[in-house]
């Protein structure tokens, strides 16, 4: 079986977003990280992201807000950063504490710096499979996985486990956009067992340590774990029982070092088509 | 083999909209069927859609345009349609001729006037699942078809052949909200004839005349059939071969006089919708 590594896909982006970063005359893009309260994945995903954009050769500047900070107060602060001409892309780490309407933010930030696709423009571009919206950036990373390896989407049996608006909805757009056959399962699903098996291509996006395993899987078939979670030990594991694909899976991705590293380094492209598409206007 | 009318279905509907009714005092609501050209599908589907209107005890008005209009003039005349307060509901008949830019006209219209789900707005709402937007009539009688004749749809495999913004894209949202296991098929499917007769229910929306016949359907499957065709005899007819699903499905919709009838007595819930929510604003 071969492991698909994320630094690699990650190293790809790179020298895309480097041909990109020419087109740059001004300053460095400048990307906005906004969080709300300490929650530990918030802060593990804040780390990773600043690290890439320094890999990358980009800026960027955390906001962080207390967690009881009032809607009024957290709109007023988010709205600064909106309309800041020297920020070009914003990450806005979610969910947001139950009192600040969440729905709003998505209505109110701007579409061309909405890097993570939250706002209604970009999903409904991601929906009508137009190039020019911003997808949400963990969706995009499973394209690129499969995309920088060379896999073939056309036409093949793409399952894929999980119907978040984060991961498995926006993802079976891009999906359907490569010409796959797509098929979306999820808690409801009768029989997951054989719909995966049935799979050319299995993407685990559910949020449970472990809860697919080799006897989910068809010979050769290839599997992408999005999954993050913490497993009995206390270590960091995917969705999928790694080692239990040895012999059955052709290709699989790691956790960690597997999609988390190419979901930052999309970011980091969104962050300069972003750059790019503000200095033309 | 039970074949599901449409009449049946649009009839379960009107009962809703009656009741739904009760809460408008004003004036009756009014729908703007917008038609540019002289398309005779155009034409044939605003004389059902005028006709069910009346049928429902609503109101309609068509508002046609020269097929060579230009795109400053339609956008004038399209934006006085969507001002005017004596109108709660607008149907834009689709494709536009090509001078007319139809994405600005999507961003134009009001969403709460968008009873057939083509602004971003509700495009979006549909993507996420939300209850508060307006879906593609087409693609919501599909649902009503299913439900109103009982049919469980949790955990059920779905197979949609047809990825378009009308029927397929939306569908496959209305569906997984259903909870149902969604697969979506177009024309790169490789082995298209094996993943449908997998299906616990098939929904053609090909638009190709009688595609799928019996040899596609796995015994007691049940078939919708979207499509809206002519054959080669110049009679109507859908993407599926009706009689040849005899012995083998356990239901069908005809065509005509399946999702039709329902598709216009959705688009009438949705101007009654649309009109109550603009009389609380």
């Amino acid at each position: 079986m071969i492991t698909l590594k994320g630094a690699e896909v990650s190293a790809k982006i790179k020298e895309q977003v480097d041909e990109l970063y020419k087109g740059i005359t001004g300053s460095k893009p400048k990307l906005a990280i906004v969080r709300v309260g300490e929650r530990p994945d918030d802060l593990s995903y804040e780390r990773g992201a600043l690290k890439k954009m320094e890999a990358f050769g980009l800026l960027a500047e955390s906001f962080s807000f207390p967690c009881d900070i009032s809607d009024e107060d957290f709109k007023r602060e988010f709205s600064k950063i909106n309309k800041n001409p020297e920020i070009q892309g914003i990450l806005l780490l979610r969910p947001l504490p139950s009192q600040i309407l969440e729905k709003d933010i998505e209505q109110m930030i701007d579409p061309k710096k909405d890097l993570d696709g939250i706002s209604p423009y970009n999903i409904a571009k991601i929906f009508a499979g137009e190039e020019s919206g911003f997808a949400p950036c963990t969706a995009e990373a499973v394209v690129e996985v499969l995309k920088t390896n060379d896999i073939d989407l056309t036409g093949k049996k793409v399952i894929i486990v999980g119907r978040s608006m984060v991961v498995g909805r926006p993802l079976s757009m891009l999906l359907l956009k490569e010409n796959a056959t797509v098929t979306i399962c999820h808690t409801r699903t009768e029989n997951l067992k054989d719909t995966c098996k049935n799979g050319d291509i299995i993407i685990a996006a559910v949020g449970r340590a472990k809860m697919l395993d080799g006897s989910y899987i068809g010979k050769d078939a290839i599997v992408i774990d999005v999954g993050i979670n913490v497993d009995d030990n206390g270590k960091l594991c995917g969705d999928v029982d790694f080692d239990s694909l040895e012999g059955i899976a052709s290709m699989a991705t790691p956790v960690p070092g597997g999609v988390g590293a190419v979901t930052t380094a999309v970011l980091a492209k969104h962050l300069v088509m972003a750059a790019l598409s503000q200095a033309e206007h």
